[in-house]
């Protein structure tokens, strides 16, 4: 079989889908529904439209990019991932595993292959947390895991609606048309940047992935009491960015505490109200995120966080409300999928080692809806959500390569 | 002497100067130079010129409305405050003081009194430092006490200088022109709400300020990596919003560690970069602010925090800058105001005390080129800086009578 992969086209596209930017390169930002989103989609789509890929877009923006196979009353084979990107972020996490899919069909339509089954592209919406705080949007409504009530009722930090964000996008009809039907892949598969060392510690080019952390967030709104940062004397104080600060130190010794290595705890956002020199901060909003690969864990990191940030809150004389905004459970992958990469890097030549995303991915959810796998590239010093994010042309031409024999074997 | 001050027409001005508000009452907002900061000077304008007084403006915005004297040739009896507010403050910080003046005059005007010297009110530009970073801009200015090319390299969060911002607002010239010449006034006396709770307290419906404490402001950037918050393992982060924790506990720790209950501590803003939930913190901006009556102890506490945020740096591995923003003198205020409104006070039949102000405003400023007193009222429970800020009608009423009495007095 005979896999041609255009590493040099490969790079310009991701390097164009880099330019759909609202931060000056390399930095990326790229937030749902923003200009710079839509401009890339329709770049994309059209990147599609020149593969002969038949394009449709679901409600909340989901976009599937179908190349019919000869059986195309058969389940699809799917692979994808997103093109959102965090406030300066790179150009690599996500863009490859859209744009990786994109060039393995054209690698297998170059090749002269017609497979059985259709292979589609599949675009996630809005994998990134930063417009609704929550990620995951696109494949949690595809694999009917999100409740519609709580779905409709996301805004963004300017109280705009995901119905009039995804409307003013483009994106009309019902949520409840986006879960996918029963059966609808026979596998999917998303190829990824690891964001983490291992691989490029090893010297080895491609990860299979056989288990996805899970990550839990929990938001704390902290009340004090304002006041004149010259007038109110220290022992009258009630100042709501000392409890927070304690809670985030608390966020890190919890999971410290567990002694696993896969847990991890951060704190990376934390709003000061009114956030000014000479006011005492009277309302502090933090998000902590926990994240491992062990299914019991996490809920017991919380709950120790939970207990200390209470017992701070009181020592400190400031009211508390917490709320888990997701905690939800690691996934193992599909061994269908595992094993035809297995496959499939054996027959590229190429060595793998398996291993545990620790970052979670659309996959996580496409996992309840079909038999799932992830590929893992490696990424320079495990860097990543970071404008030096970078993963050099032969990792990614050995990923594609995989990728395409993988869904050449899941489509046969 | 017939001190009639007219309490219904004052509250009624105070709650029309609310409404120039960015923020739904009863929050009040009113950024320098913003739009409503521009009405409201507009109708504040308005109001000088309906009682006959003559206005001009400097460079900055400072805006002096004067009551000529019999002697107009005499170096005037200054009065005033600001009017500008910072993000869901309330109604009677510095406007007191602005409209109370007015009123003050008013009175004066009402009893068929001449005095002798010119009776200036004058409107402080940007006392808050909410949009330069730094307080008393035009008292600074008035005073000579700012650097011109520091504050030509004035800019607010959005990158607009002080000079596009200035000339938006109508001001114009060169700024080395709102230096006030040599003995402009004879005197300058302040009315504020105490910002304190401490007339309240003790029953006593008039404070007479002896000291004005000091503001030291320290701006810290702090530098750590970025990353992604699932996949970087906790050994291997150095994460910029915990150093930044650490460091606010460490002001607060100082600030208590004098054992002197004048001194106090505020970490009032947090900026995080990238701010988003599933990213390392990798740049964090905190300003830390210390006040205290006592000359000496403000440069030990500042000292004690920057070397203690230097071994938090050191342990957490992340880069620290630290920045001295402002670190002014207290000041005490002048013996011919003082002993004015004793006077006043006692004529007026009023108990009062002396107090050091904790608080700094515009007098710390203008005591370096007039005779300069401060007069307190109570304010509700010592609430400043908050939409609950309050001040009774009645204190009102007594605070701008022994504003009269001794404006009258120092102008004769």
């Amino acid at each position: 079989m005979n896999l041609d992969v255009r590493k040099s086209q490969i790079v310009q596209e991701l390097e164009t889908l880099a330019t759909f930017s609202d931060t000056p390169a390399p930095a990326v930002t790229r937030i749902v529904f923003s200009e710079v989103d839509r401009k890339a989609r329709a770049w994309l789509k059209n990147l599609c439209i020149e593969a002969g890929l038949h394009v449709r877009e679901d409600a909340v923006g989901n976009t599937f990019a179908r190349w019919a196979g000869t059986s195309p009353e058969l389940a699809a084979v799917g692979s994808g991932s997103h093109i959102d990107a965090i406030p300066h972020s790179g150009r690599f996490d996500g863009t490859v595993g859209v744009l990786g899919a994109l060039e393995a069909i054209r690698v297998l339509q170059r090749g002269g292959i017609r497979p059985r089954r259709s292979i589609e592209l599949l675009l996630f919406t809005s994998e990134e947390p930063t417009r609704f705080g929550i990620g995951c949007l696109g494949s949690r409504l595809l694999s009917g895991t999100l409740d519609l009530a709580r779905a409709t009722a996301l805004r963004d930090g300017d109280g705009a609606s995901l119905d009039q964000l995804r409307a003013a996008a483009g994106f009309s009809g019902s949520l409840d048309s986006v879960a996918l039907p029963a059966a609808y892949y026979h596998a999917f598969v998303e190829l990824h940047i690891e964001q983490g060392p291992l691989l490029e510690r090893a010297g080895i080019p491609v990860g299979i992935v056989t288990a996805i952390a899970a990550p839990a967030t929990l938001k704390f709104e902290i009340e004090g009491e304002g006041g004149h940062a010259g007038a109110v004397l220290m022992p009258d104080r009630r100042d709501a960015f000392l409890a927070a600060a304690e809670i985030a130190l608390v966020v890190e010794a919890a999971a410290k505490g567990t002694g696993a290595i896969d847990t991890v705890g951060t704190v990376g956002i934390c709003e000061i109200f009114p956030g000014v020199v000479n006011g005492i901060p009277s309302l502090v909003r933090i998000l902590a995120a926990v994240r491992d690969t062990d299914l019991a864990r996490p809920a017991a990191v919380l709950a120790v966080i939970q207990r200390r940030a209470e017992d701070i809150a009181a020592a400190r004389r400031v009211g508390l409300r917490s709320q888990v905004l997701n905690a939800d459970a690691p996934t193992e992958t599909a061994t269908l999928v595992v094993d035809a990469l297995r496959s499939s890097a054996d027959a590229c030549g190429l060595p793998y080692q398996t291993m545990v995303s620790r970052a979670y991915h659309d996959s996580l959810f496409m996992a309840r809806v079909a038999p799932t796998g992830m590929l893992f590239i490696p990424c320079r010093a495990g860097v990543s959500h970071r404008p030096d994010e970078y993963a050099a042309p032969d990792d990614l031409e050995q990923g594609i390569r995989v990728l395409a024999a993988t869904l050449n074997r899941l489509a046969n």
